[in-house]
């Protein structure tokens, strides 16, 4: 079998270490050819590829980003994008795929499988926010990446009776927030599932001054305060006359400067999050769905997505991971609250 | 309700998180009283307590070690020892326990609870060993340190040409060192499990040098080759007078310099995999441990122990989570071997 | 002799070896008692003390932050700010004074000292520009972290080929700028010292690109561009009400993108450089200049400042150090301009 | 002007970041080509030579290990090893080398040197021992590995209180133990430099423990005890056949146990010391050798060795370098008795 290969979306710590126990596994046990698609759907449209054999994947395991690029790019967008994708696995001789990605990735994915495109998902999201399975590579080394982040801002935040906030990734889920925040001993947790109320927030940092601790509090950076606490969100010119948002992590360090009295300063985590080495827990989860693709691949369970169940590596349909967006349950950020401002 | 807590049995990196969140957990929300028994079992036997109280565990979190110290006392050999223990909690006015430990400490509680002992446990175990439950906390920790020190090995082995075995913990089951073995990148994993033939293990060698690569093979302290393959297992005296056990790696090592010719060296990581600051993982499974102990409390579900099952927290009856230990499967070791020698 | 410890500026890595290493050497070697002065300055004046004995500073060697707080506050700013001070020392039989402080600190410890308060000053800055010394302490931890972070976004800045622009602190030195940018690789440094041409850094980002490789620019936060280059500095107030300014290296991206065409993206690193743990030669660094303050005090060498020189520890008038402000000299920066941009 | 490039000796971080910056100057600034001498002299001595240009050094400069290899061989050992490098270098159009090795592979080189053999020499020493330089590459982090060592095992010291000896490398010379053990807030540090009186470290042993503290001694491998403690010292067989000589670690604790009857037990780093990532600090000393280096060669300053001063980079001859092993001071290591056993 001649199989291709492909990384969409973001970059997320653990990608080569899937790509490289998906071309190990494939060659050294079934003899199968790789070909690397580069630069995710945008190769596979434009017909842009690269070598992938074993050689190529030697010690990529720790490495971050992915040997094979990555883009955002769409063919459902363009109306021949299916077409130049057939064309491209024709030109290529490629029998299966084998597509490294996030939400939009693999559904993507399920489409072109759904019109005949043979292949297998691995999930790929910081987030860990792709549903189907309880994690997704990456996730723990962001976890790992922000925890220490707020290990070290807790010594700054208590030499100088200052407010910390720490801005985390997470646009439509608190995972990131939640693990973080509870592994780096958070005064307060914000999270998109859940519009929180500033005030509350200030009463966190007003009672861990007075218990003679400075708060650190994390927030993702899609979370949102109650109807009636945000002044309307418009574009605006910074100084230098380049357009800039601030942050969720801005606007509460300045409303908790303007309630509370106390300063209040934000560090937002963006890219640090996403990249360099996988924590080993990633490499192994990675390396164990790049294995469990091949295996997918091999029995022609095509249209599935690898997915961890436990300790388990099971296969689901891309259709149903992909229905719902995992959410911090309500119950599951409840069990926390008991250590905020406090 | 006033409760005493406990850590018995080795250090491991997370015992103070459950610690602190239990405590945090307990005063905050129930205003429950704690007491802190210490050093494990000895404490309980001897009435040696100390103060535990939300102060007490403030900034823990991070901190490797236990405030509550551990010892590997156990009151069941002394013809009295559950007596006295009955007479400590007694004396301190002491409703139920908080029992954190591995095997042998819950082995203790299980029969303690038995005997009308009001407790609950919390697994604990650097070597993920314990039954009913996923994961133990600590267990991430020593993973990613001993994949740390893989890493740091690889490049070493590469300059020189030289196989390195690195011996890590794990006597009766191989976790560490398939978990560390597969994340590192290690051309074998050896693990108590599975009797190795040091032939296969000398081929792995040779054929990762034969591909300009330089082995790192990861043994489990506990693994033993086949029948016929190890001398006698003797105690010796070293050259100073003392005496010393040469463990599985030295002996490896040896025996992969004289069949191959090849130079191999032995690193044995030892207690750099017990102690420290925890992974965030650990941090957030050890925070989850302990407030889940203290619904258990709450609950009044006596001789249970918290468990990791998926991203659920659960109990399982004392009973049932020690009656098997948790092996490394051989479908699951196998997932591996594409990697070795290779 | 009763010696008083204070702590002012900003929060750095190493202040609690410092106070650790002081306090050691002065109770066991010389058998002498020390206040602990709260919050820097504003403790002098205000007379806000806390013991500082051995058992106080167990365990502080690897701690961030200091045991006894920081401030900003300058007892010269107040018509009475000396005497009060002198009123403090005499409350407490206070002999002599360690002032851990930065720039600002240490030219109050001057004046004061020249007032007649026997005093001896270590020096503090992260951003190693303190005169008089080739260390300070704090900076090999800033530039660790710098070169860590660095390290992590060049993998995403060539998944997906965005130029990556790193702002790190160095308000009026480009010490970490030019450290971590070494260490960390990175295709262009901007320092204080040099205004910068942003069609060079362009320049430097394009060529990257073409190489196949991403760019990672590093910039100082106190960089400027070129004359003309730069759009005038007003205060914006951003899109949710509050006052903030883009700092330069949103600029940068907001330029490169501009003129390049290319994708960038902006991470300040703030506060992580700040906090946490120090560094393994941070602790020897901070250790020997806490035993050489001891020695000076000792010795009644009043008005000076613990410096590194070589390997060797000195000291050094105040007075000299802090003459002159330590910038990089422009040979230094020139040695590694072979790198940019290539 | 063609140039040879070998790295002698043992593994060493920051062995690819002189390479990476020697190839990059010399190319980029001078218009150079290089030749990579595999496997150190053994490559000059029997003609076994790889590319080195600027592609080949990409992205090497986080990496541990060496791409030229390295190895032991003395060329001075055979009659005719000279003759041979004359004429690999002749095969090549060698006009010039730059040797990186510690004190054997630039001992072979200044002799080489003075057969009218063009080179100029970068130290390299994990140990810090070679003269003439105030700090090596490599040094740092072998310091920051230890160092981060020591502060894992204190806490399972404490939780079980036993005295933990950690082993450290440093046959000559100290300095790793020196640094690390003062970073690692060590109870003792025990060098080669200084013959130790055993009953002193026990005596040290029982202070901590009576003060409620775990005691972590740090003892260089290359550390003895005085006259008339030790046992002579034979090789032994272990019970397994193989020969092993325990090393001082093992024999210290042994020596603790048995005369304060406390437990003691033993880590020795060994390799992970020398492998893996170099830290900032070494990244960019390695690289200014490198700069350096290129210097030296442009200006025909051959026999000579780059070497740090204070912050600059100078040459000196390697005659004068070579003379004088780098031991640890008496009164440097005076500075820190204040912290043994206390």
């Amino acid at each position: 079998m001649r199989v291709g290969v492909l990384t969409g979306g973001g970059d997320c710590p653990g990608l080569n270490a899937v790509i490289r126990s998906v071309v190990r596994k494939g060659v050294q046990d079934h003899d199968w050819q790789f070909v690397g698609i580069v630069d995710g759907w945008r190769g596979a449209v434009e017909d842009v590829t690269t070598v992938l054999d074993v050689p190529r994947v030697r010690g990529i395991l720790t490495h971050g980003g992915t040997i094979l690029g990555a883009s955002r790019t769409n063919p459902l967008r363009a109306e021949d994008g299916v077409e130049r994708v057939r064309r491209t696995l024709g030109n290529h001789g490629i029998d299966a795929l084998v597509v490294i990605g996030g939400e939009d990735t693999l559904g993507v994915a399920q489409t072109l499988a759904e019109q005949g495109i043979d292949l297998v998902g691995v999930p790929k999201t910081i987030d860990n926010d792709v549903g189907g399975t309880d994690y997704t590579f990456g996730f723990d080394t962001a976890v790992s990446i922000a925890a220490e982040a707020i290990d070290r801002l807790h010594t700054t935040a208590e030499s100088h009776r200052r407010a910390l906030v720490v801005e985390v990734m997470g646009r439509h889920a608190g995972w990131i927030a939640l693990h973080a925040g509870v592994a780096g001993g958070a005064s307060g947790i914000l999270v998109p599932e859940r519009a929180f109320d500033v005030e509350e927030v200030c009463a966190w940092v007003e009672r861990r001054f007075r218990l003679r601790y400075a708060p650190v509090v994390v927030v993702a950076e899609g979370a949102v305060p109650q109807a009636g606490q945000l002044v309307v969100r418009n574009e605006a010119r910074d100084e230098f006359g380049h357009v800039r948002l601030s942050g969720i992590g801005d606007w509460l360090a300045g409303e908790i400067e303007r309630r509370t009295g106390r300063q209040a300063r934000t560090t937002v985590l963006g890219y640090l999050q996403r990249g360099g080495t996988p924590t080993a827990y990633d490499r192994w989860l990675a390396t164990r769905f790049g294995l469990a693709a091949v295996a997918a691949l091999k029995d022609r369970d095509f249209g599935t997505m690898t997915a961890l169940r436990g300790t388990d590596i099971i296969r689901v349909p891309l259709a149903d991971a992909l229905r719902t967006a995992k959410q911090v349950p309500a119950e599951l950020y409840e069990e926390f609250t008991v250590f905020f401002g406090s």
